[in-house]
């Protein structure tokens, strides 16, 4: 039966919807290792997480779902990096072998690895507690990385899309009191679901930002948090350099860009927690050096993408809000932080 | 107390024991992504396994003694594959944090990648049932991989080192009726603690028999599984070329190196089933074409390396066993096989 069961696994895995003829890939899956060759200029640019079940989603999700959302939370940081995907490793613990399960699973990979050309490279599936965890590879050019380390003084902070909508969906989705699936209506439900299950790794605005974005970071733990990490890395606080200035940041909260589905749902008092400090949203946070801006505006334009100049890095420590009316305040929000914190990255 | 535990699991893990200044890594943990740039000529060769608690090592098990072999067992795939360690990445879940555990763990860790100069380059830490998956990357000249699929009529195969020891070692220290580890030496306990938790990675042997053997293989499953992989691999069993033929093997039971310990410990009627069925040895098993094998055996023992010629490739189909007395018979082995089968690599 074991012998049975992983050829079963085999057969959902090992599929053409799952591997792609790249440049970049000289042996897949089937052996020892994979081999990849690096086209000259170019550096890989890599990433885990790990996704346990009751931890990162709900007990019982959707398996054609719940692939979705670990292929692209995973390949959000390769576009938080400016990297273009190549391919990924699939490390897969399941307690008991269903095919149906499988069945969903591979889909779901296959349908958003396919959206990516992100090949599969290798894996491992092993018996245990239903755990995912992703590796996922891609290309820079040398020297054109977005890491969070470049902000400066006078740059401008922007995100991508819309904020909140994850943080919003997740007591939905995980059946908490007060908040009941079936009160919302067929689109508030969808909105919800892909919001969680869906978010969009932004691959190519991360592309087209390098060059222009002096730091970039995707939006996990949320914007506060996320916004904290480049603010640490791109200053004193990172520790490495004494020279540095310590950097803050001041945010405009009337321009924390919101879905107008979510605005619909969040209650008032709500609405900026929610989006300040609410986690996987997977939207990119950057900061641009004036002169830049009208350029990687118009680049965000071209690809059709909301892209909301949110404030800017100033000298200090420290976030503070700036309301309508010009008043500012030190944020007192928190970013969303599952136990243990996660990445080490 | 989440972000407490953070910053804890930060401490034990951003050390400098872990990370190595090492041609090909731009940018190591800290950012979205590490950062590899491949030297010219060379692929990148990269392997991922999880070892799940309860079922690829004893729950309560000694966190030094896990790290060591969690990394070991990774470092193999690269022996395999010919390729020379650079970095790894960690994805670890842990159920609660304790500090013991996170120094034992991070101190095993350290000892192994010290060793290989193989560098962490990032990472991600959840809350879940203990899970350690560990993705290796190493260098490999190009087109210089020992892949499964090289192996030809006529090719002598060789093992290294000693087989069986790891399959003797599981039952003890797993303490199953009839398995005392009380009851055995000071020596012996020593002896089967090291074969099951500090295999050897053939590194060094691996780098040497590039260019000199057609294929090769790490012992994970079994010798028996995993030489019928290479021959699966290299004949028509692959499916990919009709032209070819399928391969089989025949090994001379008298030739199968068993370490006097093993010969000392185990039944006389377990030895062989053991030594060919039993996995986790990480020894490599290897194909030699016969112009390659006196260079070979040479390049082995400068590494002071047992390698042992312990049978032939044939035409045909599945392995033979010939005994001292030259008379042959079909094997009726099978390859140890955890649930589900492990990698689709």
């Amino acid at each position: 039966m074991a012998l049975a069961e992983f050829e079963l696994i085999r057969q959902y895995f090992n599929i053409d919807a799952l591997t792609f003829e790249r440049t970049g890939i000289v042996l897949g899956p089937g052996d020892d290792c994979a081999l990849l060759d690096i086209p000259k200029g170019y550096n890989l640019a890599l990433s885990v997480d790990t996704l346990n079940e009751g931890v990162h989603f709900p007990a019982g999700a959707d398996a054609y779902q719940l692939a979705q959302r670990c292929l692209r939370v995973n390949l959000s940081d390769l576009a938080a990096m400016g990297a273009e995907p190549l391919g990924f490793t699939l490390a897969l613990s399941l307690p008991d072998v269903s095919e149906s399960w499988l069945q969903g699973f591979s889909q779901g990979l296959s349908a958003c690895a396919g959206n990516y050309r992100c090949s599969l490279l290798g894996g491992d599936t092993t018996r245990g507690p239903l755990a995912i965890t992703i590796q996922v590879h891609g290309l820079v050019a040398a020297g054109q990385a977005l890491r969070r380390s470049g902000a400066s003084v006078g740059d401008a902070i922007y995100v991508t899309g819309t904020l909140g909508n994850a943080a919003l969906a997740l007591p939905y989705l995980t059946h908490q009191s007060g908040y009941e699936l079936a009160d919302l209506s067929a689109e508030q439900r969808g909105f919800l679901q892909v919001a969680f299950y869906q978010p969009e790794p932004r691959v190519d605005a991360g592309l087209a930002l390098t060059g222009l974005a002096s730091a970039a970071i995707d939006v996990s733990d949320g914007l506060a948090s996320d916004l904290g990490h480049i603010l640490q890395a791109s200053g004193s606080g990172s520790g490495s350099d004494s020279d540095m200035a310590a950097l803050g940041a001041i945010i405009d909260t009337a321009q924390i860009p919101l879905a107008a589905e979510f605005a619909g749902l969040a209650a008032a008092h709500d609405a900026l927690p929610l989006a300040l400090g609410g986690g996987d949203d997977y939207e990119l946070c950057v900061t641009v050096p004036p002169q830049h801006e009208a350029q990687a505006q118009a680049a965000m334009k071209a690809l059709n993408l909301r892209f909301s100049r949110i404030g800017e890095v100033i000298a200090g420590s420290g976030i503070m809000l700036r309301d309508a009316n010009g008043e500012s305040q030190p944020m007192r929000l928190s970013g969303y932080r599952h136990f243990g914190g996660g990445d080490n990255e």
